[in-house]
């Protein structure tokens, strides 16, 4: 199966062959469960710790801490935001729970629920340069404030929120904070001991862990009460049996993920560079978005004037070009630049692209051309259309 | 890595070679997400389709209702609960939840919690047969029954429920009913269509599928909110990446569990037979329960008066015979039986073992032996303690 150009990987990655090999033993010979009290299930537990002192080192977590092992990053942010309000809302009455409105819809969804328990959910805006301030977070917060739930990253626009100055406003005032790590893990150098928040959840996809694999970090003075009822694995923090092979894959991730983080912030940054000079050559009148902020080093957004991004992305995919407008009704790329303060018709011909370690200087080369050639295409037609209808 | 006699199939099983096969593509060359809207994601479809008319067929279910991939029984479980608070409960103040008190673990602790929305959780009997009857279900229920919730069947003692009774109280009463079938799919012929339940989960490991793959069942015309909330994946029901490789293994394994269930209810019921009736001879103070009861054709439980149950399993584990007692709080055999009228001394001396389609006439004839063996030698050590502390 060719894969073509893959410039959408803060949607998913592919898998590392090591990561895989790691994993496929315990398809096969060590199918076992841990929860299993017999040598079928506790000889396991050196590859599953083995395993987690690969994601601790990823964060730089000290091992005091916890890590639950969950099957998304999705699954992780509800279990946060339910738990904090059966162990903090139902106790205290703090009832106010802060996401932004460029946050992913995991956050925004499971804290719109809790709105059912008459909670009140609270959208801090982002500024023009794509980012939530920790200004933004003050203003939204009251004496009730339960938790604060941000991404530190956009995975669309590569926009790196001021995750310490909010975690700063947090701590200051005793609120807890979940942060959303996916999209930055392997791609910049969290201190997480120097960030006083209290909850982290990542994608193990996002650095090329099989889907299905991620984490929740909890800090170890932190409770936090299952989103998955029903038995002590993993400490009591989720029940259900899990792949144990799938946690030996993101832990041979991880450590990959950290050798690569240098690589990340230079040469992929490099080319992600160049994709953006040499496609602004090729088509003058594209956009970039947030050059100048803080961003991730493998993802850019662009736009291109007069053409729809559904278009675009569906005749790329046909050239075998793989981009990013978002998905689903929170997260799309066109209302995250929207309420960024982009003109929303503008908005809506941006393209997201993320790059890899895996990506090369030739697919760049070569994904100009196609993108080039796909846009003077759609313009043509647009230009036609507008003929014909006159 | 030997894996010795595992006769604890019903914590969990060896993953099918063929089930495997059909996942490592998907981990390999085809390691899309199927919620990108390009062709790497889309690709992914027919293999999605493929699988999920398997898990149709072993639930001889109409694909008009909906399949809902999840990581565990025990998320399926919580799933159901918790949408029926807020499908139900929250709109029409029926807040009692039934389950019986030798249920699993996640229905008892997701029904336990929500005690702290005002809800009430109610445990229904066992009776001396080891059964939840439609009697206790009736008795238990009020005007406010939201939901009932139960095992199918018990999957240390094999004891089967009486569903369809139960069904059709629930039915008559206008109550949802949600039925945990893990340890049932592959091993009785369940007519679904027959059976008026709105939601059933299982778990694949109980079929020789890999962990974490798993199921949760919806009927067509009943509303189930997601437990995991931000996205559209799996139709609205499930957010968050999953493993398309799992899920076709998961497709993989329904089919082979429905070609063996004829074979699961002569061969294995037979060599069942055999080890309860060898072991008897063998040790004849052995008591087997629920013999005259409709049980699972695998597994059954059996008391050896004098032992201590922990303490002979984990000698039989060192011999490499793999049992079971249970786990967690909950889902332990000495309380499952102590709760069906038996003495609770005794109840602690049982051990519950499960065979599969892969156990051999010789693995039972071994173990019968080595079983045999441990028990007079736990016997000896215990008189010898006894005379010692004399």
């Amino acid at each position: 199966m060719a894969h073509g150009i893959y410039l959408d990987n803060n949607t998913t990655t592919h898998p590392s062959e090591k990561a895989i090999a790691k994993m496929l033993p315990f398809l096969t010979e060590r199918w076992g469960t841990p929860s299993a009290p017999h040598l079928i299930g506790q000889q396991l537990f050196p590859a599953i710790e083995e395993a987690l002192k690969g994601i601790y080192a990823l964060l730089g977590a000290k091992e005091s801490d916890n890590i639950i092992f969950t099957s998304s990053g999705a699954e992780g942010v509800n279990q946060i935001i339910l738990s904090t309000y059966f162990d903090i809302t139902v106790h205290t009455g703090k009832n106010q729970y802060i996401t932004s409105v460029i946050d992913e819809a995991p956050a925004i969804l499971a804290i719109g629920r809790l709105e059912q328990l008459s909670c009140v959910a609270v959208m801090a805006p982002a500024d023009k340069n794509g980012r939530v301030t920790a200004q933004a977070i003050i203003e939204a917060m009251t004496p009730r404030t339960a938790l604060v739930s941000l991404a530190w990253a956009n995975g669309l626009t590569g926009v790196v929120n001021p995750i310490q100055e909010i975690a700063a406003v947090c701590r200051e005032r005793g609120v807890y904070l979940h942060i959303d790590a996916s999209h930055v893990l392997g791609k910049i150098f969290p201190e997480w001991e120097e960030i006083p928040a209290q909850f982290l959840t990542f994608n193990g996809d996002s650095f090329h862990a099989p889907s299905g694999t991620a984490g929740l970090f909890i800090r170890a003075d932190v409770n936090c009460s299952p989103l998955i009822l029903g038995g002590m694995e993993q400490g009591g923090y989720r029940a259900g049996t899990y792949s144990v092979g799938g946690l030996a894959a993101l832990g041979q991730a991880a450590r990959e993920a950290i050798d690569a983080r240098d690589y990340m912030c230079t040469e992929v940054a490099r080319l992600r560079g160049k994709f953006e000079k040499d496609l602004i050559a090729s088509i003058p009148d594209a956009i970039v978005f947030f050059q100048d902020q803080e961003r991730l080093p493998n993802c850019t957004a662009i736009a291109f004037p007069g053409v729809a991004n559904e278009a675009l992305l569906y005749l790329l995919s046909r050239k075998g070009v793989y981009a990013s407008i978002g998905g689903g009704t929170y997260q799309q790329l066109g209302l995250i630049l929207a309420a960024s303060g982009i003109d929303p018709i503008l908005a809506h011909t941006a393209l997201s692209f993320s790059l890899s370690r895996e990506t090369t200087e030739d697919e760049i080369d070569r994904a100009i051309v196609i993108i080039a050639e796909c846009v003077q295409h759609l313009r043509k037609i647009s230009k036609k259309n507008i003929i014909v209808s006159l």
